[in-house]
């Protein structure tokens, strides 16, 4: 039993995996980022949503006016929603097609353009850069994950 | 520690981790499916919500009415959000549960009845159908997870 | 092959994979709670935003008027959505970083804080509590997923 359990922690040894923990990391951590610019945001623009976020700068009326929503704060909170909405798939099925047996190149060519359509579809938001900048860097992940879901159902097909 | 490496990319021979595999892939894909419905939404329904998102339209006020929203294109946003908030937990206990060493009729009966009941919950939000149709197929995929949920922690229960 | 897929299985049987599948099936039940606690406001409420589903309060404008927001059910909403903003990285970040080989101590430490934070984070925000408590709780859980990022990154680390 011990030998198992020791072979069973070392899917990190694959180099496959290891790509793919390291691509999952960076835009995991690129989406967590999300985070702290609405923060930011909410709070250089003073544009809060729960009245005991504004507690700080006073009661009543003085503080009810900063409950209030901002166009910078609802771009990146939508930016994030889109990081969501486009994160998971790649993580769940780049986890399934890091375990399908890709040759290491195919693997870290999906990787590499996945997490650089992602970084450029962010600043594409936040910018803002003109269309069709977003939706093309949008276009380009959504096809990565894409051709890797093609490979994980050519490969594990068991309905 | 080649033949280990070896080893830890033969997950994908497991048939209870196909068929998660399979399942997770066509959910993932489905959900996926919604952002291009959003858009084909917005584009038809001429509603946007980003101003650089209209600019094609011309400039200043022309191009301003376009900035609204469209109950068509929320009712599919809502439907792609119950997909992250009920998808995301299915992704992650079902592969634990594929883990767990469950028979593989069984994580087929629960795979199934998942996907299936997803895609009517999209059908019936989409058309939509009257309640409680779309309640009824959120239920069952919500309680498909629960029961794996409920495998994992009496299998792997280490707190 | 028939070695290889009984050994394959067994990665629940590594304690620091059991521990992470505990306290991740624990995190998404959490936030799994989220939708029937979304779904008592609704009803209580009396607070819809599909007109299938006040039907069943009649026809017309005597159902209309259910058609509406309500401060606790957006509370709870904006709850979720923090949830999937902070468990989706968690769920995938720690996996890997139960696949990196750490001591389970050490493991232990992470996924126990993570959970008790988000726990305290969703009391913080339905009650409410006046702040920073959700803040801190926030950013605790945030903390504890970036440690565990580093520590996959510096054991996978392959570009």
């Amino acid at each position: 039993r011990r030998g198992e359990m020791a072979k069973s922690t070392q899917l990190i040894d694959n180099e496959v995996f290891r790509a793919y923990a390291t691509y999952t990391a960076i835009v995991l951590l690129k989406m967590m980022l999300m985070s702290l610019i609405t923060a930011y945001f909410r709070i250089t623009r003073k544009a809060f949503v729960n009245p005991e976020d504004t507690a700080s700068f006073g009661k009543g009326e003085s503080a009810k006016k900063y409950l209030r929503t901002d166009p910078d704060v609802e771009r990146v909170r939508r930016g994030h929603l889109n990081d969501l909405e486009n994160i998971v798939p790649f993580v769940g099925i780049g986890l399934l097609y890091a375990l399908s047996g890709p040759e290491l190149s195919t693997a870290l060519l999906h990787f590499r353009i996945f997490t650089g359509a992602r970084i450029l579809h962010t600043l594409a938001y936040l910018i803002p850069l003109p269309q069709p900048g977003r939706g093309l860097s949008w276009a380009v992940g959504y096809s990565v994950t894409f051709s890797m879901a093609y490979k994980v159902l050519k490969t594990a097909w068991l309905l």
